[in-house]
């Protein structure tokens, strides 16, 4: 058994914020068609962040979370005015923890940094950080791949986490709900915890994480406070 | 209107050859659940696909595909012996072209040649141009996206056609039923035709097509003989 990491850093949507709970807007504007919408986004979403990446044509988070939405919507043949575009869109800034977060990150972070690194341009974050009281936990550590002008899983993302926390690599902790994100920070070098919510299979991408848990509560049992 | 392309080069998998020929025998190996592993299977290739370029792991395509194969099994709890494994890995390798491609591919080669470009591994794709006997009409022009090492929409991909064909990325055509394929084409410079067969909306990645056809025969209509 190795050390315990000396930091960790936090995926955003759905590891710590729960994404689909733009479900219950969506199924208040769409009644009926809620989980569809927000299923066909949030795969469009991700899609759209891979494909900028490799084209070379990086936009920022909120201008492909607005496309991915207008793809969605147009996929499902469902019509939104102004109003409800700009509510779905602004749900993000208001996304809910999952109900373990807040007392995970207590255990986790006695005695160590906790950082965020996600896909979401800057402002997002901040929003969503504040709007849920969680900034006491990782302070100025909440960081865009903005930065980076790539999105997850380019290994430059993951380097904006080792230059702020002035660690190397093996010695950071990354945490995901995403089992591609988790893979890609085990190929930059970080232990990779993999939170499978869902229950998924494990990504066949050529690596593995050094653990799985159910959730946040899992990984506080598992690195202790 | 510009003058027409001086050579076009195809996308294989989706637009040539339909790669839901194998939503036949998938259904046959497990009933009724055909078409929900053969949606999940290439999701997952897709993604794959992206996600190992993004990470700088590249495998070949028959890896991934056999990768994206096992997740998509153990997603939808189905058990495949390996000779039914087998036998879908086996498929790609005889996919039968859409109906209308041997007769638009005679049109369309009067007078310009034509490449295939693809994410296939070179021992695949040569085996399904083969099978089909549609060497005819691409001669050694049949490219894979193995000698960059890297998968589609990275432009060092679409460089292969331009380095083959000995053309400038403005007189070339690129043909693709994936809208992101067609826009990664653009992206990279080649005049970009999507086969839209599936009625999909347009992807929203910062480009847009010269021109959607719905099938390889309206593209023959539209460039001539």
């Amino acid at each position: 058994m190795t050390a315990a990491p000396q930091a960790l850093v936090f995926d955003a949507y759905g590891t710590l914020f729960d994404v689909h709970s733009v479900t219950r807007l969506a199924d208040t504007l769409f009644p009926g068609r809620g989980a569809a919408l927000s299923q066909a986004w949030r795969t469009k979403q991700l899609e759209y962040t891979w494909l900028r990446s490799l084209m070379g044509r990086y936009d920022g988070f909120d201008v492909v979370t607005a496309d991915a939405l207008d793809w969605a919507l147009e996929s499902l043949r469902l019509e939104a005015g102004a109003a409800a575009r700009e509510a779905l869109l602004a749900a993000y800034r208001t996304l809910s923890p999952f109900p373990e977060v807040r007392g995970a990150l207590e255990a986790l972070g006695r005695g160590r940094p906790l950082a965020i690194l996600s896909n979401g341009h800057p402002e997002m974050l901040d929003a969503v950080v504040d709007h849920n009281e969680l900034r006491v936990f990782f302070g100025e550590r909440v960081l865009s791949v903005h930065a980076a002008g790539v999105f997850k899983p380019d290994p430059r993302v993951y380097a904006l986490a080792t230059a702020t926390l002035e660690l190397p690599a093996e010695a950071v902790g990354f945490v995901s709900s995403n089992g591609w994100d988790a893979a890609g920070a085990k190929s930059f070098g970080f232990r990779a915890y993999w939170v499978n919510r869902a229950g998924a299979p494990v990504e066949r991408l050529g690596t593995a994480p050094d653990a799985v848990v159910a959730d946040l509560a899992g990984l506080a049992g598992l690195l202790g406070g």
